[in-house]
């Protein structure tokens, strides 16, 4: 009999009450958003016309430590939370490792990943503004599931752009969408301006995130009633992603385990904050001595190869400037099987804590992220996510170089998601035709140099 | 603060240590299976070639209560048990029923449904036999999904004859096959005898369940070190189902809550005959007073429409015969959206406790189904599986029933599985171009009138 089991779930009354904010905590600031026209600090009253006011003001709070989670929004999460923190005991007999790997699994509902955390937060504050409905973009199409799931519950509208190469290779992350009532465009679509522009300069092209970002803003701008919402990179998202790091963390306390290294894919950064948000305040503190690691693509590398600079979120250069470790809006990423981490910037949050040394960044090759899937979905037997995997690689060299120096550190990583919608990559795997396709240093120099001039 | 918390996770050591055998409490004992050369009961020495040892001796002990669940298989069980048990808040309010509605989800794994506690069960067992692999059949690929990854766990190979329909439409089932290392091949093939036969005599077939029988049990038994496992049906498959039961009836206990009705999908009876086991031991033994309903689709209605007769269990005629609630091995089920219910027969435990009046059953029409799964899914967030619609579907209809009586009755119901492999029905769904298809008089007299004679 193991002294810790495999599964360590909270009950209901363990769910955190309240949200935390890693920026309280935080001795250098994120830099504010900026406005693309004047390069001032965007003003609450700048951004009403396109976010949900209570969502702003956490956007723009970087002093309050906790926010109430509203009731409702609890309720919600008693429907899959607390997510399971699973002692990955028959991945370390596979790896024959003293290390002892446990992670966090926000796969445990029907949108498949942690996005749902935020969806439901972000849906809640826009039914008490009394909106009709939201927009948003999607890409691998996780987030947009969970949106979907959230409206659908709060009975919200909801339009969803989805880059248009998803749509049509991923149908059924579509239809389920349609099954919790969402309208789902592809994009770049006709229905927008900046869509019909991006369509008549590339008549072939199969959409990115950064114009289906683009186009909802848009169409939230011009709707009476609507508002947009993201489902990563802003400060209100790892703020409502804490939820995943508040939980693992009183999993690990009930257990007695101090954490030795914490690892997290990272994309728009929404599931490595949340995951981390208590531990980093720790160790900003002094009071906890643990390596935190973002693992992201080769292909879209934005900590590892990208610049520390002000750039757009968008490739309309509609939304507000963010200061963050980007590759340049203009970065096209490569067809990668991890949609989820096909996004040119990074979190300012995370951009921050990385410039300031209290968090390291790998970059991992598709194939090799792949490969570590499969062991991981035979051994332990969940099929995990693309992006997920991209921690399970990493987690699994961690354990590797225990093996090595024969010490029992303890590996924390966030399992974002289940792979159920991403079996054309397993297959490709399979197949032997994944690439791992790497930008040159030419291609990052041409996007580089378009980012904009800030004083 | 709702007392009854929305989900009971049993802890770990409260997982069942020894499945318990419905067939020790019954006053009629289910009729055995017979050789279809003699019409003799079969004997141990004749299932050998076909079965694994020790599942024969399950399959055919009428008499023991409790069978121990060995180390290895407990140990596998701690991936994904205990399964939540959940009450269905949010479906009572939608409703608004006084009714209060509980749940086992048995979908939490990457199966997604209740199949892989047979799975790993039987694949224990051929290993412990000695041998090199397993063969089996699958529908809709739970099964064969739930076996390869039970194979993987024990190093066997797996062997999977896949419903030609299927094998075509579910690209990703069987690429999560793949995963787990199986070798997938469409049924019927040209690789065993019973395969050519019938696309020499059916050239455009896109076969069926009971062909896809006749393979795996025709090579399993021309294969040195192969045995042919079956996921449902068999009396084995319901003693190993019913963990489900078990668990259920442990997470009632723990709430003191007194089931008024169970209900389950109904297809060869896996986890009908889990779910309801301890209850309807209760049952027989005039402990529980309590309504036991199994739900069927109308295109495949081997209970209501069905006549209680020995069979064949396969298209071919190689298996057993069994005593059963049937359409006729000759019954070609309409291509529904619940594949794993589209069998002509029902399991003998079942049949003999339905025929003696213990159990009701009700068939119910293919869109009323997916109106439910999709309410389900909007308020209780998981998007389930057509199968399990089925009981949804009824658990609804009789907790609307009890809104109209004011009767706050305790229903339980079996979610066997996740839909997320199923999205081309949902898909049909929405569209609009489902049917409602049912077996006329005449498509049934004929079927039945091909019953074998048995004296």
């Amino acid at each position: 009999m193991n002294e810790i089991p495999y599964k360590v779930y909270l009950s209901e009354n363990e769910i955190p009450t309240a949200w935390y904010n890693l920026r309280s905590a935080m001795v250098n600031k994120p830099a504010p958003l900026l406005n693309p026209g004047t390069h001032q600090p965007m003003k609450a009253e700048e951004l009403a016309p396109v976010f949900c006011d209570d969502l702003i003001a956490q956007e723009l709070d970087n002093d309050t430590e906790y926010f109430p989670i509203p009731e409702e929004v609890l309720s919600f999460y008693k429907m899959y939370r607390p997510s399971p923190f699973v002692r990955a005991y028959f991945l370390e007999k596979a790896l024959d490792t003293p290390a002892h790997i446990y992670y966090k699994f926000e796969g445990n509902n029907t949108s498949g990943s942690h996005k749902l955390n935020s969806a439901i937060a972000q849906a809640y504050y826009a039914k008490k503004q009394g909106l009709k409905g939201v927009t948003t973009e999607t890409g691998a199409g996780q987030w947009g599931t969970a949106l979907s799931m959230a409206c659908s519950y709060f009975g919200l509208d909801c339009k969803v752009y989805m880059v248009k190469v998803s749509y049509e290779q991923k149908p059924f992350r579509r239809e389920v969408m349609r099954v919790y009532g969402a309208d789902v465009t592809p994009s770049p679509s006709m229905s927008t301006n900046i869509g019909r522009k991006i369509l008549e300069e590339f008549p072939g092209t199969t959409g990115s995130l950064g114009c289906a970002i683009s186009e909802a803003v848009e169409v939230a701008v011009s709707t009476p009633g609507y508002r947009y919402v993201l489902g990563s990179v802003l400060n209100q998202v790892l703020l409502h992603q804490s939820v995943i790091g508040l939980e693992a963390e009183a999993a690990l306390k009930k257990l007695g385990v101090t954490p030795d290294i914490i690892i997290g894919c990272a994309g728009g950064g929404s599931n490595l904050g949340g995951l981390i948000a208590p531990f980093m305040r720790d160790k900003i503190r002094g009071k906890l001595d643990c390596r935190i690691v973002a693992v992201e693509p080769m292909s879209c590398p934005s900590f590892t190869r990208g610049t520390y600079a002000y750039d757009f979120c968008d490739t309309g250069m509609v939304c507000p400037l963010a200061k963050m470790y980007t590759l340049g809006s203009s970065f096209i990423p490569a067809p990668n099987h991890a949609g989820g981490l096909r996004y040119h910037g990074m979190s300012s949050v995370l951009s921050q804590l990385y410039d300031d040394g209290l968090m390291e960044a790998v970059a991992v090759p598709q194939t090799e992220v792949f490969k570590a899937a499969e062991l991981f979905a035979r051994v332990e037997g969940t099929l995990p996510a693309p992006e997920s995997s991209h921690a399970i690689k990493v987690a699994i060299d961690e354990a590797l170089k225990c093996k090595e120096t024969g010490e029992a550190k303890n590996i924390v990583f966030g399992l974002t998601g289940t792979g159920y919608f991403d079996l054309v990559a397993y297959e490709k795997f399979h197949n032997g035709t994944m690439d791992d396709y790497r930008p040159t240093d030419e291609d990052l120099a041409v996007s580089l140099a378009k980012l904009p001039k800030i004083d």
